[in-house]
């Protein structure tokens, strides 16, 4: 059962999926790689409108919506949309716009998802102060954007915007930002981000938010600085919709940040009540919702899957993006765990001048005896898919050797890991 | 020594690097992919001039060309610019502009190269009557094109002008096109070139070709059909620059296609004397010839790696792209070998709708019983870089459950591994 008839939950109809069409939409109309053959001032159209954007994430969302309905037609899926809550533990009530249902299962798995988290201190109007959900319905392209919170959301939307030429400012409670990526990375994020005009804020809080007479927005900060635009975008995490769910009545209970406690086979302290996705947590992404999904059910019938956690990748969708799967510098570091690295620059990569996209970089960590790959971590066009060859030399506990040894096609910018692997080779004269 | 002062040779200055930046700036100048949210008639510049892509081209081609120069006086290697021949086995003597070098080593590496093969009958006038090297030359667009021969690298040109909406006809001897290209992806390429206009005539052998008084050009073919276009394009073939080295000097002999044989370690039948590249045939692409060359190198001074050609990737940079690594079809049915497959289609992905590229698909094949991935074969947007995910597999042995097992990031065009790995473990009962 899904809520407001819409199948494929905030992935499909407010976070993963519109937002990351939004991301290709505003690189093409941008011109965005296109600036180093054409100049830093070149963009496809001059004056970009959001119905230029929301042509593209509506067509995509439309289409996607469909082949999630197909195939959930195609298995046999019985579906009911509206609100549900448990009336015993094998017994939900679906509010559906007729009238309520009654559904009964053997197994259970709650993937109810998040909500924006909102304060209610915070003017939201839909227009001008905006949660990530509302801004699909934003009228007007903003000239001057501040965006509340630095998490994985905060920052994506950010860099988009950025790179749509938007004056962007970002305001972060704490002093540093995606504190789980290699700071080598998130360091390349911020120059590249701050090249191109954003300012950050990094350790400072807001204590209020107003629209001025005037149609501004302020954000006023603990440190008496004001910061105003004419958009404010509210990306400080979200809430669980776990709270709808009457998870007393099963004698489950969420935590205080709403999220329901579950095994390593995401099971909660119910046996035959299962979570996965955003509503058990971090990461909280796409990808390993559905993974959880498919081991939750795997298990409840039997079935036994391997889950390696350290092979996770993660995929940040920011201009450019970032990605990474295993250790991480900081990581090796803290647990005294000797490392050498290996990289490669996007600049040296005859694909990524084809591409016009000169900044890049992929760094693979290694054990300096063993040679073997414990980490790799890449920022640059297609980070998020060049990641999974490292990830699967990781899960078969390859060497850099696989590196050295590997014809890889040219030009691509997977030779990248070619470029790294001699480099790190050479720096433990194993070349 | 490098002819031409042309460090790079035929991939940097006629061959890999032009026509895939080439390649690249089609791509995006003619709005290629975004013609499934814009509609098909939708250009980025209605009329893109050679000069719009002569830029890009250019623009890549020097900076390329610095990054190799950089590299080789970084590792302190002398430069001589100039044609060379052997002297005696150790000796060389480059022609420069200033006056003829020797040159004496210990050992030799041959990377000389090839150029088109020219056809004396053919009135090439490098203008409208052109071969793959004068391409850069060409004063306007073609707006009907004849290209001859539909090896690889007729068939990237003959793709490439026809998503700039260029009416292209291509000619061929052999019946079929790509035969060493798994059949399905050969035949979604020609189904999709020809949606968009391509003639194929396969099958047919050029008997003349020549210049009419009003300016067409036309290739009678021996069937006694005409074919018409304002140019040609004569892409039939390479041949090498070995008979510019004097090889007899050193008893070494090319066989009657110019190419120089080697044995496993790329050496001739001169003991301290290689050959490594085009110049050695298929091949004969960038990717394997610098793998060659570094083989070669470690082979003369004693260091020994592993070579397995079973793992090489091969990449053809049609519209859409191809790659493919490891078995064909076709090969494991000469073979009796059986196998099972996995597919998916991009119009499945949510990474490929966004980026608006509806082709594409990724098959996977492999044992029915010990579910060894035993060949992995691509068309569509960055094949060429998603197919190294599946060279990892092969090369570790992995099998179909890795698909099955591993996250991908989403959305990426590398999750087609996990619903090919789905999809093929479904048909054995091995999900």
């Amino acid at each position: 059962m899904d809520r407001k008839a819409r199948i494929g939950g905030a992935c499909l109809h407010t976070g993963t999926i519109p937002s990351k069409t939004l991301r290709e939409a505003i690189l093409y109309l941008s011109g965005f790689q296109q600036r180093s053959f054409y100049g830093k001032d070149y963009a496809l159209k001059d004056t970009i409108s959001l119905a230029d954007l929301a042509f593209r994430v509506n067509t995509v969302m439309a289409r996607e919506g469909e082949v999630v309905r197909a195939q959930l037609k195609r298995n046999g899926v019985a579906l009911f949309d509206g609100t549900a809550r448990f009336v015993d533990d094998r017994t939900l009530e679906v509010e559906t716009p007729e009238r309520p249902e009654r559904v009964q299962a053997e197994h259970v798995l709650i993937a109810c998802g998040t909500r924006p988290a909102r304060d209610a201190s915070i003017p939201f109007d839909g227009e001008r102060v905006l949660d990530t959900d509302q801004l699909g319905q934003a009228r007007g392209m903003p000239r001057e954007l501040i965006v509340v919170g630095a998490g994985v959301i905060g920052v994506e939307y950010a860099s988009m915007f950025t790179a749509l030429g938007v004056r962007v400012t970002l305001i972060e409670q704490r002093p540093t930002i995606l504190d789980f990526v290699d700071h080598e990375i998130v360091e390349s994020l911020t120059y590249c981000m701050r090249q191109r005009g954003t300012v950050f804020r990094l350790g400072e809080k807001v204590v209020s938010v107003r629209i001025a007479e005037n149609g501004r927005v302020i954000a006023e900060l603990e440190s008496g600085k004001q910061v105003s635009g004419d958009t404010l975008l509210y990306a400080v995490g979200r809430q669980t919709n776990a709270d709808l769910l009457d998870l007393g009545t099963v004698n489950l209970a969420a935590d205080p940040r709403g999220r329901i406690p579950v095994d390593q086979n995401f099971r909660t302290s119910v046996d035959h009540i299962y979570a996965a996705g955003d509503v058990i947590g971090f990461p909280a992404l796409a990808s390993t919702s559905m993974e959880q999904g498919r081991l939750a059910v795997s298990h409840m019938f039997g079935h036994m899957h391997q889950y390696r956690p350290e092979l996770l990748p993660y995929g940040i969708y920011t201009v450019p993006e970032i990605s990474m799967v295993g250790r991480t510098e900081q990581e090796l570091t803290a647990r005294k765990i000797p490392y050498e690295f290996g990289i490669a620059r996007y600049s040296e990569l005859a694909k990524s001048q084809m591409l016009g996209a000169d900044v890049g970089l992929l760094k693979v960590l290694f054990d300096p005896r063993s040679l073997r790959v414990l980490g790799v971590h890449a920022i640059g066009d297609h980070a998020t898919e060049v990641i999974h060859i490292g990830q699967a030399v990781l899960a078969f506990e390859g060497t850099m050797e696989y590196f050295r040894d590997t014809v890889f096609n040219y030009p691509t910018l997977a030779e990248a890991y070619k470029v790294a692997g001699l480099d790190g080779l050479n720096k433990v004269g194993a070349v």
